[in-house]
């Protein structure tokens, strides 16, 4: 088993994915936090000059999704083959779509756009459902939808209310218990 | 070989990519482009209600990142393992995050911000310049870089001045027999 580093700046939203197919996979790695004066001394070391990278064997992966599909094929919770693995791509690009579209919403100022964009959000949201559930097994796809509604529980704990199936989902992943025991840590 | 259909609206830049990547592993598709009208009609076959997707075998694909990796992937044009396919992942994610600066930058009225911006940009394209040249291969990577900086140079037909390294990237697979046929169809 190589050694990950998982390299972060001292608060990072986007290694959550990585973090939960890690816990998936049984997979130990070490979390470095950098300050802003290590993360300065050591771009050198980062492809793009950013954070989070992925060490290991003297190798380096950038951009946390890069990343998280990374370790995901690498411990078997990506897909079958090509077809299912695309699936799982589709459904995180989908996921992080609506991430974008959370963040307009949130910005936006006139209650009647307002409304709007969270009526759009909320029927793409259902549209992901019927994706979502294609997945057989806890893997790329379900881990970035549990990382991603774990930071919108953080804002609105009932953000899932409506959505049946996505809280099923929910629970179902966090009753794992090497997810629980990740949650915990 | 399946047969291949490229559902997109009328017009498309999102599937530029794929076109690249189907001429240079000489695969033919259909290209179907859908009116409003068509596209209403047709949302159910559409996993997530959009456009554009690919359709095989009584398959679909949808989100256009993930039809380009399947692509690549089906067709030897993605990395040789894993970590050449999280290198070409990161240099992707990578160019999709310019794509989404010059977005803001071209937004800015301020000239300050808008200078600042474009400082931003210059400085993160020369960091994807050193990694564009880890791929060995005209692979997924390649692909997504040529098809972007064909619509910036649409727009600005100078863009790669300055960057000697990209400019060399960009003639070297614009010089590609089935690349320069793909562009003249």
């Amino acid at each position: 088993m190589p050694s990950y580093r998982l390299v972060t700046p001292q608060k990072c939203g986007l290694v959550g994915t990585t973090k939960v197919l890690f816990a998936l996979a049984g997979v130990e790695y070490e979390l470095v936090k950098l300050s802003a004066e290590e993360m300065q001394k050591e771009k050198g070391r980062m492809p793009f000059g950013q954070l989070p990278i992925l060490e290991f064997d003297g190798k380096t992966i950038a951009q946390s999704r890069a990343v998280a599909r990374y370790v995901a094929k690498e411990y078997g919770l990506y897909g079958k083959d090509n077809y299912d693995q695309a699936r799982a791509d589709m459904i995180v690009d989908q996921i992080y779509d609506v991430v974008e579209r959370v963040k307009v919403w949130a910005k936006e100022q006139d209650p009647d756009k307002k409304e709007q964009i969270r009526k759009d959000i909320a029927e793409n949201t259902v549209n992901i459902i019927i994706c979502l559930f294609v997945c057989l097994q806890a893997g790329f796809a379900d881990a970035t939808f549990l990382s991603i509604s774990q930071r919108w529980k953080l804002i609105n704990p009932n953000c899932l209310d409506g959505y049946p199936k996505l809280t099923a989902l929910n629970s179902r992943l966090l009753s794992l218990p090497k997810v629980a025991e990740y949650l915990k840590a």
